[in-house]
């Protein structure tokens, strides 16, 4: 039984690490939802729930019984193998369940599945399908950050998500930026070794790359600031068309959550409305803006092929933790690429169409949950996400 | 300061009888908006308090302060003439301020309000504040209700807002229906006596009324489903233009909140789901399914005059207290009317156009909240009310 | 036979009157929709000749074939009881039937009425449907004027429809403005005597109607412009709230087809575009609008009772002639209104919903058109049409 | 001067062809615009002669006038950098200018493009603006055929542009269908030689094949109506996920054009209405069709590279000529991309977001208009084009 422990510990940790992001959170908080993209608190902490309920405890539990019958359409993200689901709009309408059945839900489901984890040392498709929902867990933990963002800034009280003080503004001076040269040629990209990876990272796979250069760091929110006094929210020839149009649509000027404050700028983050810290690279900019923002720079967006070649070089900072940085490729499936079969299959392979990849991870993305390969994706116009830029050219 | 005594008690008996309407609901229940015309139950018990802070404290306080400065702004429903106000269709994101601020907010302004009361025994401006906010208070009373019942038919699980059993299905026989004839003539309509009445229903005026003929009850569920079995809502015959449009647009086949449920009708009410009483007066249907009802049955729906001439008639049963009853009358100001000064004065005025009268009063409607003179009014296509159907010619 | 000459004569004077408005346009002018409340002129050219074709012909021309089968559904306005209709936002898409095949449906209808019309003399019913059918083509004559003056405006050609010169604004002075008293009391409104009616004007009825005061002449353009120029579209406690909303979201700031010209305005008419004549009635407002002119200048808009009982009084001006004049009533059935039978019964009830009435009659409606029953009516946000101001109070 | 009449005739000949596509057609006829997609043909014939004017008069003619100065404005499609245009979905409310006065500004722009272009042997910036004018005309003479099919299309008439007989159904069998396999490989796409090419398809640059095989012929009506009869629109397991809502949101269960017709089907094309061809290819899908087909099929749509590379292959047939193939590759810059400077840099860039390349060319493309590097690029969504579907797999 020796072979059980870490399955079971892994496990309950993750699971309990979900928990603690609600903990600053009222019910009331956790069961809103500010539109229809985000999803409450609450509904993350089922959904995920009944990923273990639907996934492992239906197939491997004898005698299965749902915790609740209601529950298997309720808390279904999308995955039409599974059967019919709520209105992903309307998420936000179930104030039942209350936050305390969605708890014990929870401590149910995972009673349950600690007393199958232990068989994981020995049944490989059951350790697979583990590591797959507790991935899946630190994705709606990522989640529960950006959504609850969200709705918070929608709130003219302007309340903070976490009580303790932000970092100073400037206290972190941006590095210095310079352009890294590679060479590029024949080489390989998708995930490779033992490691969990995604279906979408598969096959590795052969991409001729030119050469190319890749920023050091990250776009500031200093430099993108110039970018907007020098007029760049107002030149249509920066612009991609549908971002143009985008753009004037809804009136942005700026990016999600920046506010004139007085002669400044504030900026509306988890700790509440902060003045704009000019060394932190800038987050919450959709594709659109990060394109208009890299012509007007004078360079491109990175191919995620590019991204990903470049990324174990020691001379590029902030890859990983600060932000998810666009990449100009459409999210599309590697050559060869073979979703699992049934309902998991749905995972990552139909939303293969007018999404654009990130690379990297956020601040938001829980430790242990980011690698090279890894292909964060999301339409052009989403800014919610801690999304950033890094330049090539 | 015998004189005070009846203000207060009056005042907190209202008061508390609001409150006592949230006692089945959770924070959570008390937080969703369900769509854009309805208000959480939260926002309704802030927003009560809002009208009795900004109209009364305000001007009667000594060294008045707010209890919040933000509130006068969240809470604010219509009221240009007080300043900005939140967007109606995200008053369901307000997580902040909690169930348990707006109580305090609530025994605050109650305990400030009631310190005041007294003063209104010689103070016929302040009595007039205090009876209008209690009034209002009344209307939102039955908001709450309305509104609650909507959110909860979003809900798959259908929960009950009361637990106790609803009535037996045909356990109350409609009563026999007839039709009573008024001679009608030169008549006066409006509000009279020394009463409270809103502005909307002053002044009393002459108005002449042919000789008409009035339904002696209401229209049951059992007469409305003759009608859909005959095909009424196939038959664009029976509608009015923009209501066929509207009905088509919409999907629309039977009143709100009724489901098929295996060979009959089920209907969701604050019971929970019931099967259709179709000895009841039919309900939540709109002006133009009303219409399109009367067309069917050979009559029309009254006009407001003629509603309120025959109130009196001891004959006519149903009169109140069942649902509120569409007329033929757009809702438009009487001869003569005359808003209130300041923003008060946009309590009723400025609906008044595309807006359809209704009358009598509702199982919802707080007991002494309603008279023959009474004016509620919603556009045509509003369903989530309890509105229903009585017939003349 | 001596009988037969005036009803053909009359029927060819209408039918060719409608002819020659389409003159100054080309097939191009003809067929464009510039909105889905306009009607190409092609389809009015068609549709009047389809009701004289599917009202008259169909029932009374022996052996009767139509002109074209599938005329019956592209033709048909709004006529449920006829069977299908094309879709009214698609009527500008029919490039086919052409200009040329419609001239060609009208001349064949127009033969095989006149063929009939001599029995009209001694047949009632048939010159009831003749007579209806010129006064149905009489109300599109004026919709031509209307929908190709708005059609040509959204042109940035500003073409004009009529080559003639326009008169010289101030050329004629705006009489004086005088209040008028009447007396009111119980009186009659409706049609009385023995011409032609719609049937939305029956059956004349008693009303009683408050002593009240008319403007003796239309609120002119400068007058309007002063509303404009002190602020009025800014100002929320002049509006209804639907109408507040209404401005704000299409962004208004003065009356269709006003245009800010150097320091002064201009406004596009069927002359081309104009400087702004002040003396003259300010037109192309919406209820809305006129609305809120009344309330800033301590007035408002009289009810259609008012206005009727008003309207042999021979101190007032400009009645008839100038604009329709917006009322306070909204639309809806005299006391024992009974539409006819079959789908000509559909001609005016249906409507009977969120529209307001307007009286009097403007510079399009052709001579012989108006008198002092007729009910217009128009959604409260029209402003197509040539609507103006009078005021009561 | 011999030099010069190539250029000219190359004009005049192209020029031509576009008038000719318009001969069938009344000038309501090329008025019209049946969605904002489509623009009316007028503003075709206006718009292209707008770009010989504005790229070339504008720069090369002494004392260089405008035509007439609106149509700078009325004719801009979306070149921001020549200033304001016309708003796209209101090109059909411009019945002005009219079609004659189109014909004489396109008379007038040649007359003076002739004048100009013998210059063109010996400066070859006239040249290559002459010859991208040309390219341009021939695009547009693609899209004068789709969108008077669309327009069409949406008349009850169901008319016929062409009066000729179309093919008889099954007259052309479909080739036998194979797979043909390709080693891939390091290789090269995009443009290479002397001739002609959009700065889309440069620079010809390396890129990685891993080995496909390709459908040696394309999809075929008769192959879609299995996918269809075997329930493919109802299955969500074979569609991406947007591809799936859109189908249910717009009620999609045929390719554009198709109509059942009693127990088979019909298609509306350029010759009327016509039985349904089961060996000619499937043509009007969008590319969540085309994508679910191959799905159904066991297979996928080819990346541009694998079209591009195959391209060549004699064993490959209907690679041109019949329709335009869609392919999985988004529509992005090639490395190294550089869009032209000025204005005409607009042509292709700002549309790499959002878009799917397609390949070959269709029926309607112009003789000489078609090459293995060409991208063709649409929104997913897009269906009034000729696209149709070649496997791979």
């Amino acid at each position: 039984m020796r072979d059980a422990c870490p399955w079971i510990e892994r496990y309950l940790q993750v699971r309990a690490a979900t928990l603690e992001l609600a903990a600053p959170l009222s019910d009331e908080d956790c069961g809103a939802q500010s539109m229809p993209d985000a999803s409450p608190v609450k509904w993350h902490l089922a959904h995920t729930t009944w990923f273990f309920e639907t996934f492992i405890l239906e197939r491997y539990e004898e005698g299965f019984q749902p915790f609740h019958p209601a529950f298997r359409v309720l808390f279904n993200s999308y995955y039409n193998g599974v059967g019919d689901k709520h209105p992903r709009p309307q998420r936000g309408l179930l104030t039942r369940p209350s936050m305390a059945q969605v708890r014990a839900y929870r401590a149910d489901v995972d009673a349950r599945v600690s007393a199958l984890a232990a068989r994981a040392g020995s049944d490989a498709a059951l350790a697979a399908l583990l590591t797959l929902g507790l991935q899946h867990e630190q994705q709606h933990q990522e989640l529960i950050l950006t959504d609850v963002k969200h709705l918070l800034a929608q709130n003219p009280l302007a309340p903070a998500y976490l009580a303790q003080p932000a970092a100073q503004p400037g206290a972190v001076p941006a590095p210095v930026q310079a352009w890294q040269r590679f060479a590029g040629g024949l080489c390989e990209i998708g995930h490779t070794g033992d490691g969990f990876c995604f279906d979408n990272e598969l096959p590795r796979h052969k991409v001729y790359v030119a050469p190319f250069e890749l920023a050091s760091r990250l776009v500031t929110n200093g430099e993108y600031l110039a970018f907007i006094e020098s007029g760049g929210y107002r030149d249509p020839g920066l612009w991609l068309a549908e971002g143009w149009d985008w753009g004037r649509a809804q009136g942005i000027e700026a990016p999600l959550y920046w506010q004139r404050a007085g002669q400044g700028w504030s900026s509306f983050t988890l700790h509440g409305c902060q003045p704009l810290d000019l060394a932190a690279p800038v987050t919450h900019v959709s594709l659109y803006e990060a394109d208009a923002y890299a012509h007007w720079a004078g360079a491109r967006l990175p191919t995620e092929a590019e991204w990903e070649h470049a990324a174990s070089d020691r001379r590029l900072q902030q890859m990983f933790g600060h932000c998810w940085q666009w990449t100009g490729s459409s999210y599309a499936p590697y050559p060869g690429f073979r979703p699992a079969a049934g309902a998991i299959g749905e995972y990552n392979g139909k939303f293969m169409v007018n999404q654009y990849v990130l690379r990297g991870a956020s601040l938001a993305t829980p430790p242990g949950h980011s690698r090279p390969s890894y292909r964060n994706f999301f339409p052009a116009g989403a800014r919610w996400q801690f999304s950033g830029i890094r330049l090539a050219r």
